[in-house]
């Protein structure tokens, strides 16, 4: 973090060389779960055990707070180095979407020593959330939902939540359900508060609720927070019953994320599960490697095309001078249609049925750079190498930047038609396309213009 | 919206259509604010008279609502349409953030007679909100935050809130001032439900509070609320005086505005007002022709380097085969580490310091990637043209691909360094870079293995 300079943790750092338990707790009361998790985790000296020491001196509420906001991999460590007993306990403390998300994260022994040691209503909790496919509603979400049933008053709502705050992620939203645990409503504190105490819920809920299904995927449960501006999501079953709810914190880390992937998909690069800086260089070259070898091989496409026209190039050489600018310009075009369409694609600006109208703006908007760029190499092409070839290369730049353009905006829609990813390697896939049929289109028309 | 099928706002189109009042506020009344801006910024029939007509037919405090979420194209058009004093009244009822913004947008004529027919109160708070600067916290704060006394006690803080709670945007959070209003803590609504009436605030408040500056730039507050899992952050002025808070709704359209325009930075496609769909051909053309233009002048170097070894190709023209397919291999390698790295300063996780720890990782990353694409190429080189070749094939990649990945590292940390965006053009430019070094280092690895 910028603002996290070195200086930031030198009082936690001074007290744990220290080693007095007391120092280490004075010292750490000064700092956020969020920051001391950082620490925790960039803490690299004898294998973790400074950050363990340090968690374990926290009082056992913020154990469990900091805990969930370490990253998985130190978790991992963790796991192995907290004794079973102690684990139980930060666990329990846990928010429930946390805990179903570190347990998914251990072995199958590690499982099931964890498992034993839980109170049944945490075990329950945990089957069913571990239970949801990674990426869905249902593994983001939280059963620690505020809820309220019909037919109760606002005083004995209030009670409800004032009891049962402590367990709870949020209780600014209490969603209302009838005998069959089914969504019928949601009323927030704030109307409940400014209420008289003897009305009656059903008639101050809000209804007509947006919500999704625990099958839903995640990037949509995190534009529909985003859309809303809602502080949760509730997530339902098939049968309509509230099972729980995705809060506006964690659908953020998810637009974050897939923000993040897209990029990296973008460039070609595969998913990691750390950041940059903690990730082993083999998980890198991992994530790298695939996409660069069969990169390799489709750009001998480019060179057997390159090959083909050997007789005209050999004729006239100058004529290379100008090919990069030309295969280049293409790609850009190509690479800036393709962003545009991709990130329109994936913030729900566009839909794949905006394709046509899109297209015809796109011609007209490339045709456009395409005249403004073909002018702009007219001028290079006659100091260069005479009007002829000046001409060869202005026909061809206004032919590869329409084309560049049109292949950057329906490649992406292709592969969303397809259902892939449309983030998937669309930069270097469209420079490749670009690169043959410019090489194609720069020989063919001067094949024709210069009579060879 | 990919969940806005056509038949979504049937309903609506048909009251519309109908023209009767009473049928188009039942129709409308299903539907929830973001569903009714997004109908109405859809509407382009007579100039938008449709959609005006939809808004003025709603509940006043709705109205607020639905054009706060209106982009700004459309509440510009509508700024004209809207009689005056109609507009005021909707003004009023708009959150304080989003009033500043709409007025920003106005010309000074239609700011002025706006002022006029304002209630000095929102005249005030509008005349302060709206003089910061552009994509600061200031600029994205709103002035309706709940505020506590020091020294209060609990019932009456919650006396407070209930009166003041209809002009808030969030009383979950409550901030605790002292008698010059610096901020000193704050106490959640959750805090106060649940404790005793006769305590008081300043016992049960929690200090040491995150906050920004009224100039810290927009970015970073999204870091904060994002990484703290704020639900709102305190804004102060230089003075530490509370004067406003920014929403984590706010915060997650930052956070989305920011990946949208890095991504589009990456692809060298400048900034645009509003999204793909609704932007005139003319500003995609702006946005997108500036540096494809400067992009073909730094292709002329690639196309002065091809020129240089005119001699070696014309006496090796199968050495042009591989050509394409060692530069686009530098590109991509660049393209990638650019990619990591660009992302990796934007969400925080690698910061300019690290760049030393960060350059000797990807130098292992991309040796072993090197190696690897030197392993594929000498198998095609060996089959298309002989073992001469190939070793200058597979020399030429490691090299390329070495150098492109390192190029693609450092620019981005040169950037930021020299106080540029990092994902300003950064795949274009690290490409023509790969592409003229590629060229450089084909032909001269050439000219040596080949003794020419």
């Amino acid at each position: 973090m910028a603002f996290l300079d070195s200086d930031f943790f030198q009082p936690l750092d001074s007290a744990l060389v220290s080693g007095d338990p007391e120092a280490i707790r004075a010292a750490a009361a000064a700092f956020n779960a969020a920051d001391l998790a950082e620490f925790i985790e960039h803490t690299h000296d004898e294998d973790g055990r400074h950050g363990l020491k340090l968690l374990q001196s926290l009082p056992m509420e913020l154990q469990a707070k900091v805990f969930g906001y370490i990253g998985p991999d130190m978790q991992r460590v963790f796991a192995r180095l907290i004794p079973n007993r102690e684990l139980a306990g930060i666990v329990t403390d846990m928010s429930a979407d946390e805990r179903a998300d570190f347990f998914n994260l251990l072995d199958e022994n590690q499982q099931h020593a964890l498992f034993q040691s839980l109170a049944s209503r945490e075990r329950e909790d945990l089957r069913r959330l571990a239970s949801f496919e990674e990426g869905t509603a249902g593994a983001l979400m939280t059963s620690d939902y505020a809820v309220v049933s019909s037919g109760m008053t606002v005083a004995s709502a209030l009670a409800l939540l004032r009891n049962t705050a402590p367990d709870k992620e949020t209780i600014y939203q209490a969603y209302v359900v009838d005998q069959d645990h089914r969504l019928i409503g949601v009323i927030s504190l704030r109307n409940l508060i400014t209420s008289a105490p003897g009305a009656m819920v059903d008639g101050l809920m809000a209804t007509g609720l947006v919500s999704a299904h625990t099958h839903t995927e995640q990037e949509e449960v995190a534009r529909l927070i985003s859309r809303y501006d809602l502080l949760a999501l509730p997530i339902v079953d098939d049968d309509e019953r509230l099972v729980g709810i995705v809060t506006y914190d964690d659908a953020m880390d998810v637009a974050e994320a897939e923000a993040t992937e897209d990029m990296h998909k973008g460039a070609t690069v595969g998913r990691l599960e750390t950041g940059l800086k903690t990730a082993s260089p083999f998980s890198l070259y991992r994530s790298r490697v695939q996409w660069l070898v069969i990169l390799v091989f489709a750009n001998i496409f480019t060179g057997a095309s390159i090959d083909h026209f050997q007789q005209t190039i050999s004729s006239h050489i100058a004529l290379l001078f100008f090919m990069p600018l030309l295969i280049a310009s293409g790609g850009n075009a190509g690479a800036q249609s393709a962003t545009l369409m991709v990130r329109g694609l994936a913030t729900g600006d566009v839909t794949a049925k905006d394709w046509g109208m899109l297209l015809g703006k796109d011609i007209l908007v490339a045709t456009g750079l395409g005249l403004t760029m073909a002018a702009a190499v007219t001028v290079v092409g006659v100091v260069k190498a005479g009007p002829d070839i000046a001409t060869v290369v202005a026909i061809s730049m206004l032919i590869v930047v329409l084309m560049g353009s049109i292949i950057g905006m329906l490649l992406p829609f292709l592969l969303d038609k397809l259902q892939f990813d449309p983030a998937t390697a669309s930069m270097p896939l469209i420079t490749t396309i670009a690169d043959v049929s410019g090489v194609l289109i720069y020989f063919t028309v001067a094949s024709v213009v210069l009579g060879l």
